[in-house]
């Protein structure tokens, strides 16, 4: 099949209705206009089906079914059918822009054609799998309402933003291996704690345990050692957004963290979402970040920029079924192209599959407070949940985060949820 | 060729000679007993050769020369010809210890046949790579002399150990993408600073350059999520090690790592070196800690360990050829298998290719301490060098770490040196 150049969603699914004629049952690519993953959204996955739950391959999520990319690709002729043939996006996040383009347009258009039928998968029959390989794992602090309000619950007497936190977007190295995608169980750590009143530390299952809602910015291009990569250049190295719950030992964190920053508060666990969503989706989405208060070195200053930094995210935080907080990405001072541009600033380069994360997403009100330390001020109020008060969270308790953007002509573009349920940590090995 | 019990050295030297006659000219089969790289030591590495620039290669040191594993292990039947059949040494090192014990046997065997000499390389004939893939890169903070006069300079008020530092060793997540083989040059950072007396911070490239001599330890065999790794299984996961220069820029490191610890100070560039020396090579090397002070939790508490915990590695840093510290890594207060076990306590799962280094190692002595941080105490005493004084690192210098280990019977274990020249920052990209 020749090569067709893209379809407007409109056109794609009249093309499919009348093919199988107007009065047949709606099949798989009947998908309405304003669901949140329509053909304005497009996220892409890792699948494998029940028959053959070894065999991962590239899932395109559309409405409510997912589509086997690459072999529709393969059936269709596809020039990019290569960069679709493995078990993992990094093929395709290598490939760069102009690829993520043409497969995006292909995308839309074969999503038009009733041949494509046999090649979705309806969602529930699927397991979702880490949609990409994780290289270096980056964790920014971009919320000036979160950094306030963590300097006001651990520094009461202090300035809550530390001096250099205006000037540059603070960020550390999290762990890698330990990134899994949506619905993995995330066990309890084990871990040291000490509360000012104890003598000396002592050790168990952390008492403290927490969420963390963030957004995840997936790196495609690689970049050269030695060569900062400007705040113009974001799109030509970044592909898309997933959604990122950084787990976090509170109680662990507070006693380890200084001088060299979290570490086994952190590591144990950090979810993400199993649907990336393309920059491109989120076009409509762009939006200016908050008013700077101080200026900005060059390297960071966007007030030129050709487009907004910023992106309007609607986060929901739900703890067992029940929304605690309603986060508002749009409010991050800090943005995505900054944090980019930070990250390399030092001649550091980029490897295909880099994550970097926003850091917890918190908005000016008490609901819009992206972690439990806020939600609860470190504890000191309870949340009522249908199921009973919690401080931090409990053994059985199941985070989901959620968020939609909005899309072109008045549409929702969903985000696909990362959701993650505590479980009791492991008794300890003992050493021999 | 039938699979051959392991010889001693001097068996197998006697073997080759006798077979060359004593009256030939040496080969590279005639290696003396006490040279550091001989058959008590072969540490593995990835290399090519002039002719085959991008056939990457397992290779082995044997003496002045590398020799070809997998072309030699095909060659002779070996059963393991697999694990050494890829141009990194992970499939090795996730084969685990029984199959690290019987290559290293064969090798032993094997460096004892006239046959093998084809398979052997002049090692100023060939380029080393990097030899493993770095899955995650932690970084420790092991040495007390090292911590203590890292806070007497930063903290002068204050006690210099934070009151952690001897309940647990520190650590934190650094740059696995930037992990760089010996000889790769160094590009001096750019970055933020801003010294008390700057009203705002400037960018420019890095005004305090330094090194960090360090003890690199890589991961073999993966562990689970969710399993801590007791002490005891040390050497069921950790194949070897290797020397590292984790470059500091201390005038970055010093604006940016307050609340989350080092970032862009760090993330430039971490080199290690060629070579990755088997643990068993370092049995003669083990040694007891220095005493602890403080009572350790359990998954700590190496009091009544099978082996010491301990290495003798005795660490030489030279700029431009001169040596400027000799610090012994046997001063470490906190060992490899402490830092193992306290990486996994959380439940973090291990992967192959996971480096882990010690941090900084300083001994007790002015003369031993591991970075111009300490040396020249923070730039206030210059160190005095044939070429001119240095506070900190200069555009052209060449630092070169190396070290080596007492091993059996009065022999030196050599470690690979890890060598690297600062080269000139680049002119930023400007935004558009």
């Amino acid at each position: 099949m020749p090569e067709q150049s893209p379809q407007s969603h409109q056109n794609a699914r009249s093309a499919s209705q009348s093919a199988r004629g107007p009065q047949s049952a709606p099949g798989p690519l009947t998908v309405a206009e304003d669901h949140p993953f329509g053909l304005h959204n497009l996220p892409y996955g890792v699948f494998s089906t029940a028959d053959e739950p070894d065999r991962r391959r590239i899932g395109v999520r559309y409405g409510d079914h997912v589509l086997d990319a690459h072999t529709a690709a393969t059936a269709l002729g596809s020039p990019h059918s290569d960069v679709l043939a493995h078990p993992s996006l990094n093929p395709l996040l290598a490939a760069g822009p102009a690829v993520w383009a043409a497969v995006r347009a292909d995308l839309r258009t074969w999503l038009g054609y009733p041949a494509i039928e046999p090649f979705l998968h309806p969602l529930d029959a699927v397991s979702l799998h880490l949609p990409f390989e994780v290289a270096d794992y980056v964790d920014f602090y971009a919320s000036e309402h979160h950094a306030t309000n963590v300097g006001r619950i651990f520094r009461p007497d202090g300035e809550p933003l530390t001096p250099n936190w205006k000037h540059l977007p603070i960020g550390y190295h999290g762990r890698s291996g330990t990134v899994v995608v949506s619905g993995t169980p995330v066990v309890r750590p084990l871990g040291q704690r000490k509360a000012p009143t104890d003598p000396s530390p002592v050790f168990g299952p952390s008492v403290r345990l927490d969420f963390e809602a963030e957004v995840g910015f997936v790196v495609g291009t690689p970049s050269r050692a030695g060569e900062p990569v400007p705040l113009g250049d974001f799109r030509d190295h970044v592909f898309g957004v997933c959604l990122v719950n950084d787990w976090s030992a509170r109680d662990i964190q507070a006693w380890e963290y200084v001088p060299l920053g979290p570490f086994l508060g952190k590591s144990f666990a950090t979810s993400v979402s199993a649907w990336v969503t393309p920059l491109e989706a989120l076009d409509a989405a762009r939006t200016a970040p908050p008013a700077r208060t101080h200026d900005l070195l060059p390297y960071l200053d966007d007030a030129g920029a050709a487009e907004p930094g910023g992106f309007d995210l609607r986060l929901t935080v739900a703890i067992n079924g029940h929304t605690v907080s309603e986060p508002p990405f749009s409010a991050m001072y800090w943005t995505a192209a900054q944090q980019l541009a930070h990250m390399t600033v030092n001649g550091a380069s980029l490897r295909t599959g880099d994550l970097f994360a926003s850091g917890t997403v918190s908005g000016p009100r008490p609901e819009e407070r992206g972690c439990l330390l806020e939600l609860t001020w470190s504890g000191r109020d309870a949340l009522v949940l249908p199921d009973g008060e919690r401080t931090w969270l409990e053994d059985g308790d199941e985070v989901t985060i959620s968020a939609w953007a909005p899309g072109p002509h008045g549409t929702r573009v969903g985000l696909g949820e990362v959701t993650g349920r505590v479980e009791k940590s492991p008794t300890l090995h003992t050493t021999d």
